[in-house]
């Protein structure tokens, strides 16, 4: 290995070195030196049309990968990407964002450089709100710690970080990478033995424990040891909605998706009659609990996240999430034989052929739709409620930003889910109201050969928010979502009303596996799944 | 008026007082107590596609209307739109960015609401970096002076300010809004009277003086004493790119945009053999004065820009810039009766039917085509430096983000401006990559009816840094441009190669006056103006 190489370079080494195959981005003046380094290295850049559609589609890689990264120019490029960065933080996906920057040695003498806003750290300090580490590289001695560091807090965290690279330190010289070393952060071991110790007494003497897994179990990389305890005890499994597919979901012992009073019924009446509930890694948000109607008694209830286990109501700070897990595996937390749930028989789904399509036909008959080789990601709005109850086959195949819930996600996470797994073809479930904001990311979709199949469910306005405060505001003008493949010279499009045509569309698209296809779903503008007319009963009186 | 009303409704009635008819945003479940007191208001909401359309739209409002406004929900929304604010702020845009919020008194039982990133305050500490106030309203006591304050400090300094209105807040009682009152800010008067003494007499004494007027003369409203100056003095006037159109073009002692050497000669060798420039409220900026070519000697420059006067090497702090003009015009500057700059008979336009369309005829051609209705909207990218060149007829009818040159801003703008001023048809100049960032706010133009007439200059890629650095990432996926129309089931469409072709264009997208026009220009990927092969060399430069 060269004794020494530049800053570019050893930023470009060590992201081959996490294992990263392809980085997202648009390209610009203050940060082309880098991408011309990049363009020397491994990695593919995958440029999109803006860069929050890469900044979506880097969150995605990052959900599917275990880390992504984007790659953008100076404030037009840095500050266009941040509501995805900011998702991504909220929703602990790993992604190293990279900014170009004015020049060190053009800052002197002339000050006013395009792209600026007002002082050159401005766009840092703005990145440190939305990372767990932001950090601008403007010293060969010390960039190498610098990038290191971050990685480092950024596989540790599953946080983005950011990285500033003003644009004539990318070819300064510094030291050559070495082997990667990522330290491992291990648990206290007295709090662990502690926390595991009484966790398992309060397992053992439950009779109707219940798990809760949430996202975490796949940030940190542990849906094998999740299979692996739920087996060994033989308690049921639930997930919370941003959690859905860290297990699978024809799991014999799952559940389903909770969301208190907003989810399917049995679940929510499994869950809150237990008498201790195991949550693993979940986030305790609104929409990922339904909207405060959720009924967990905290007496009953320990909550292992990330660094910290909290049983009833104190807290063991430094164990962690992993630890705590493999600990409860070997320690004797008994083993329960429960009736599994009451099989519900799936009726086989029956099209009704001059029938109008619904909400709730539509997503029944995607239940069948799913296959092996399928992962399903999906926009915020009323797609994402009812998506709550699709069947997941394998782990980890449902991506949505339950959570932060920003609009527009689907359509570039397709691609960033695909980008990495070629063979997985994406299902996408999107509102026409998502879809006006970042559907022109279908252009990312034609250029790079991707085939999602791809749901446009138009009710013509924002549905959620009818259901919330109705206004002429929630109208938006109504595109022929179909023909979207005249523009990009490829593709597949149709639109369908009744669930014949539904039916034609499923068997064009499947067999259209060469280019993506788009159906643009027509729908009432009041129908809605049963779980929106619950949540926007609940979001509307929050807002008085 | 009645005694009290709400804190929403204080701040509707201030922007109604402030002379707005118009307010962009996405509605969002936080803000929709919001949206809905604006309904009962006068002023009319605009949905956009995205928030950074609606950002871009109320820039482009603000410069036509002298204050804009955008509405938006919390973080989703706000961090979505900040790009487009820091534009804003970068080139003194005044524009009012209004988020919701959660409401404070669901803050405390459920931290982890949707929409969050890290802490309640994050968007507001955001938002300080890119306006002149950022508050949240969080007490009816101090939300009317907080309101009044932030509208005050957007007035002064023509820079955005951020109101946070958290939910429950929108609807809580305060005190009724009085008359409007913005204080204004005034000279001190001696440092005043020395400056403009100083000023007075090195113009008097300079044998070749020459104005160079900047941006802020539009935005301080001081276009009638610009005029008023230049022909009382009957000095030569030129203007900075971001400052094009701040005189109408077709004033007899206007010479052109002044960009150091990457302008026109003939500019460029008037203002640089003057022997004293009086720069007013212009933005030294690199590409606003073509990347450092400029060369103005500071001994020979009378430089006043919003609050301050810079005479050689010394500066007079607040005076302020339409004070002296004011007083400027009232003293003994002296009169000059220069030669008229040689008049350059243009030469009508000749088409050549067959021949390929080349950006250099493109813009000959446009030259002619501009009306006295119709107002120049320039997008980043080489159109940017080609379109520098075009005459416009009246004053304040070229508007481009010449500084910050965040691509993806021509299309909101089109809508910003158009929706403010309807009779004045908007002449779009965008590149294919910077419309396939933006390109589906045409969406926004189809809901409301408007008219203007796009072209989207393709070149198949960022042709403006294959000049700086060649590589694939300068690729984009060619779209259809033209096939919009299709999508949105309202305009016309048609692409060009030739000059015959682009006639028959102009012809029946100057007869379609009842729907926008998309005209998809097919030129060379390698194919640019003479000013970006300059631009390209030296930006490549700084690049090493």
């Amino acid at each position: 290995m060269a004794r020494s190489t530049t800053i570019g370079g050893y930023l470009v080494t060590r992201l081959e070195q996490m294992g990263l195959r392809h980085i997202f981005g648009v390209p610009g003046d203050y940060v082309l030196s880098f991408y011309d380094q990049l363009e020397a290295g491994k990695l593919e850049v995958v440029g999109t049309c803006s860069e929050i559609g890469a900044g979506y589609a880097a969150d995605a890689y990052a959900r599917v990968n275990g880390l992504g990264a984007v790659c953008v120019t100076y404030c037009v490029g840095g500050l266009n990407v941040l509501n995805a960065i900011a998702g991504a933080c909220a929703e602990k996906s790993p992604v190293i964002v990279i900014s170009g920057a004015p020049g060190l040695g053009e800052r002197t003498h002339s000050p006013l450089l395009h792209h600026c806003v007002r002082d050159f750290d401005t766009q840092q300090q703005i990145y440190k709100h939305v990372t767990v580490a932001a950090v601008e590289l403007n010293d060969p001695e010390t960039a190498p710690a610098l990038i290191d560091d971050a990685i480092t807090a950024c596989v540790w965290n599953k946080r983005p970080v950011y990285l500033e690279l003003p644009r004539d330190m990318a070819t300064r010289r510094c030291e050559a990478p070495g082997p990667l070393r990522i330290p491992k952060p291990g648990s206290e071991s007295e709090p662990l033995a502690e926390a595991v110790r009484e966790a398992s007494n309060m397992l053992r003497s439950a009779r109707r424990p219940v798990i809760l897994a949430g996202v975490e179990m796949h940030r940190f990389g542990l849906q094998k040891s999740l299979v692996e305890l739920v087996e060994r005890t033989g308690f049921p499994v639930a997930a919370t909605l941003l959690g859905k597919s860290v297990i699978s979901e024809r799991h014999g012992q799952y559940l389903g998706v909770y969301e208190g009073a907003i989810g399917r019924e049995n679940v929510r009446r499994e869950v809150e009659r237990a008498d201790c509930v195991l949550i693993l890694g979940a986030f305790m948000t609104d929409i990922n609990l339904g909207i405060h109607t959720a009924r967990l008694e905290a007496t009953q209830t320990i909550y292992a996240h990330s660094r910290r286990v909290s049983i009833k109501h104190h807290h063991y700070d430094d164990v962690f999430l992993g630890d705590f897990v493999a600990a409860l595996i070997s320690s004797p937390v008994g083993r329960k034989h429960p009736k599994p749930p009451p099989e519900v028989e799936p009726k086989p789904f029956r099209s009704r052929k001059g029938k109008e399509i619904t909400v709730r036909r539509f997503f029944a008959r995607m239940d069948d739709y799913l296959k092996d080789n399928t992962i399903v990601v999906c926009d915020v709005g009323d797609c994402l409620f009812a998506a709550a109850d699709l069947t997941i086959h394998r782990s980890t195949e449902f991506l949505c930003p339950a959570y932060y819930t920003s609009m527009g996600f689907a359509i570039p996470a397709a691609v960033g889910s695909q980008i990495r797994k070629r063979r997985l073809r994406p299902i996408v479930f999107v509102g026409d109201g998502a879809f006006q904001m970042t559907g022109h990311e279908l252009s990312t979709v034609a250029k790079y050969g991707l085939n999602p199949i791809i749901f446009v469910l138009n009710n013509k306005g924002y549905t959620t928010e009818r259901f919330i405060h109705e206004g002429p505001y929630n109208d938006i003008h109504n595109w022929a979502y179909h023909r979207w493949p005249e523009i990009l010279n490829t593709g597949w499009g149709c639109e369908v009303r009744t669930e014949g045509e539904l039916e034609e569309a499923l068997v064009t698209a499947e067999a259209n596996s060469k280019s993506f296809s788009i159906v643009n779903v027509h729908l009432d503008p009041m129908d809605c799944s049963a779980a929106l007319l619950r949540l926007g009963k609940r979001l509307g009186k929050k807002v008085h």
